[in-house]
């Protein structure tokens, strides 16, 4: 429940929920020979700027001080801390890998807070960071961690996508999504419609075709036109040239940064801004061409050449061509063409040979993080490892003829457990009501009672919450509310118990429970003696 | 681990640790019906002034604008919220007794952080809320959470005490303090060494016994002195009379705040403040005279004659005692003799007939509180009863002949939990390490394998960690790191597990485990198949 702006109380049943999915994660994180710990809110401003990323994150940090002025923020992420922590503690590699985690609440005051816990200004999550002395463990340890989310999320039998990732402000240079595909999600994940492929539309590509012959004659050039940006610093003219049958829209900014990181995909007016930078500056200029792959390279040429029938810039601004550092980029960093345009459903993948690609609107749960020595080498957090142990490039510095201090190698592993059951609840509900899926579930099952059977309704409780042989008790309730029989069956539905377990009229006559199940699209009337397996099969698929 | 002034990381065996101490809150807290909800730890500024908590607090609050300059605090407790909460959701008598508990962390900016997790300034506490519609069931709700605190210190197996204590800022009129006693206690418990008879300083009383004679005659006068104080807003002046044989460090300020609530105890340079209050306010002066029940009522006589050998301010004061309003106290409210000296060892019980009174220093470990309609009032948290059911004095509106609106009475009852476990630790602490009760124990066992027998020492674990007939499994680590067996022996006494199982010598000779426990003062050498009793024995006194 909403208690201010984008700030959430947990009643009772969603704390089930989310003790569930705690339980959940505990277990495979200690598969993963993980630790628990739990990290203070409050971090300090200090530490933060030894990492560059006080500024970074700018508003969305809530800042408070102290009564004795000392800054604070309230964390929206613990690198700093944990590796600072790791630094006091940990001195020698015997002591790695090391893999520490917590579930706790994080802060972002977020520009817009929605869709509940979706996107809430407090929040909770899992985040797991490692620390191996060498890239190679490291690289191993990712892998582990990659496996003990794919089986968490096979639990949950979501149907889940693993993208491959761009890292964005957190650093290092490997990275995976986890996503549930929903029509309310914030990112985009691209996926092959034949391979394995998938990616977040930050970092997917799709292969380029080869220009067809309409693209690459002369009397075609008259179908390009061109998106202006402009760098941060304001220094940089960017001309995106792309085939008229594409809109502004399709421009993918992405792929932009690629080539100029420092991009300002925020702004829609950059001449203006480029305009006035030069007067101002005494810099010379630049100008960088970028050339969408469809137009060929006869446009390319064309471009250069300095009569060419498109505007560089609009004819009224006072500077000349020759003043400006002009540049055209025609291929991406990899040296593959260059393609300007978002992906698009039925662009080709870029792993296979026959695969098309499918644009999916998705939640991000989870995300996994090689984070390389980033924090490690900010924040001193060194081991001392014999040097006969030491690969290539990581040396720091050689204490003796043995013994070398490194920087750890870490990595950070996020799971957005608030962000779950919002996507859960979400993904999952119908008219009627939640519907979760087991391993969450507040209780597996609800037994109602019909009128007088209250007594009746504790003993068939009782033989399924007891163990029996083989089979582990159920988490069951039974309500003994005092509220109307369709009130409760009502309210099972809303609530979403994956199995509803009902003595109504047959248990008068036949003594016959009445097992429900919405998902399933399920209902049988079964016998007590043969309740528990009945329902236990039924669980096995939710 | 201290990361910033105050403010805490938990490491893996203390997460351990507050894990078992929340399973144990849960237990209890479950046979109380009471259901698990998490607040947000940020609340708004604007709540806080809805019941006039926002400036009492003062400093003591972390505060906070967002982005869009809304005023929040981190919450230090959660009456507000709570209240605000049920208020939205529950309107009918029939959704009452309602309890809902959290257990999570609190924000408080001590100006003196000490003690580590025992005055932090992020810490976590249980906070129980019980709402009810009548004042006789919300005493019986009373009472039923001070049972489950009993039991539940109980598990503990601490020498605790709970007192009755006075309710502070939170408001209401019945509360009961739980201490452990200890030398570095921030609280003073009082206790009878006869009777039951346990008070928080703030509320105790000794019995008064009466002067003897030497007090009592006029030339004993001279055996009295003054320690003077002023009121908050500085407009009345307080003369406590007191025998000589007491210092000014034995004024009891809780006793004298019976009489004036606004006390300023903080302060010792009374008189120069209250001339100058004297100056500027055109109200006429206050002068309190609180005379200590042993100077006799003779003094109190004496003092009233203008002629007195006792300055009732000093001589150079430019007021006359005619232009003050004086007033003279010689009993407490409830109309016994006037104690103005703190209680000291030894003092008459004020229960009993012949039980002395003993003084202990101790640290608060939990507080029930019944709050009565403090919150529900002013933050309008109101529930609909039949007008049959009210008890006098409790109806608020009359919507119709039958139904009536009333505020719901409250309780609060909280457990510091990190606290607890400072507490706990200091407790039980030696000169070889910590020493934890069985039931918050970060494991219950370790097994420590000498070299060579780590494969034994698997097995063996092994076997205690499976269930087995009527034993249910043992809570164990078993230490196979790569440090020297007399390290591992030593860091288990440090990390303070209750029992220590070792395979050294005479496992290779005989198959027998040593079991140590240092509490106990214990050690054995039991073959495979008697251990689990045996340390089934040991545990349950632990």
């Amino acid at each position: 429940m909403e208690s201010h702006a984008g700030i959430f109380h947990t009643l009772p049943l969603g704390e089930r929920v989310q003790k569930k999915l705690e339980n959940l994660i505990d277990k495979y994180m200690s598969q993963l020979g993980a630790s628990k710990v739990s990290l203070s809110s409050i971090s300090s401003q200090a530490l933060w700027q030894q990492t560059n990323r006080l500024e970074g994150y700018g508003q969305e940090l809530f800042r408070f001080t102290d009564r004795k002025d000392v800054p604070y923020i309230l964390a929206p992420t613990h690198e700093e801390e944990i590796t600072t922590l790791v630094a006091k503690t940990i001195k020698s590699y015997r002591s790695l890998p090391l893999r520490l985690y917590q579930i706790g609440r994080k802060y972002r005051d977020e520009i817009r807070p929605r869709h509940g816990v979706l996107r809430s200004r407090e929040f909770v999550m899992k985040d797991l960071y490692t620390f191996d002395y060498s890239l190679q463990s490291a690289l191993k340890t990712y892998e582990e961690a990659r496996c003990a989310y794919n089986r968490l999320f096979d639990e949950l039998k979501l149907p889940y996508l693993v993208a491959e990732a761009s890292s964005g402000d957190i650093g290092g240079d490997l990275s995976h999504e986890y996503h549930l595909p929903s029509p309310i999600g914030e990112d985009i994940v691209i996926s092959c419609t034949e391979c394995s492929y998938v990616a977040n539309e930050e970092l997917a590509s799709a292969r380029p075709i080869p220009p067809q012959d309409h693209y690459s004659t002369e009397s075609n050039n008259a179908q390009a036109q061109v998106w202006r940006g402009i760098s941060k610093d304001r220094k940089t003219l960017v001309n995106v040239w792309y085939p008229a049958s594409f809109s502004d829209r399709d421009i993918n900014t992405h792929a932009l940064k690629s080539v100029l990181p420092g991009l300002d995909s925020s702004l829609e007016n950059a001449i203006p801004l480029w305009q006035s930078a030069l007067n101002s500056s005494s810099q010379r200029p630049r100008l960088l061409n970028i050339i969408d792959y469809r137009l060929g390279q006869h446009f390319a040429t064309s471009l250069k050449n300095e009569s060419s029938q498109f505007p560089m810039f609009p004819t009224q601004t006072p500077v000349e061509l020759s003043q400006l550092d002009a540049q055209y980029i025609t291929s991406s960093t990899s040296g593959e063409p260059f393609n300007t345009i978002h992906i698009h459903d039925g662009d080709h993948c870029p792993r296979c040979t026959s695969g098309k690609l499918r644009t999916q609107k998705a939640i991000e749960l989870g995300h996994t993080f090689h984070l390389g020595t980033k924090y490690s080498d900010a924040l001193d957090a060194r081991v001392q490892v014999p040097s006969t142990m030491i690969e290539d490039g990581q040396v720091i510095s050689t204490k003796s003829d043995n013994i070398t201090s490194v920087s750890m190698q870490m990595g950070c592993h996020g799971i957005g457990v608030s962000r779950i059951i919002g996507a859960v609840a979400n993904h999952l509900a119908d008219e009627r009501g939640l519907n979760w899926p087991r391993a969450i579930a507040p209780f597996e099952v609800v037994v109602i009672p019909g009128r007088n059977m209250e007594d009746d309704a504790t003993t068939v409780s009782r033989s399924l919450t007891e163990a029996s042989g083989i089979f582990a008790p159920i988490d069951l309730a039974l309500d003994d509310r005092s509220e109307s029989f369709p009130w409760k069956l009502k309210d099972a539905d809303l609530v979403g118990y994956p199995v509803i377990v009902v003595l109504g009229r047959k248990w008068t006559s036949d003594r016959l429970c009445e097992v429900q199940c919405r998902r399933l699209d399920h209902t049988e009337f079964v016998p007590v003696d043969q309740l528990r397996e009945h329902i236990n099969k039924l669980l096995s698929q939710l």
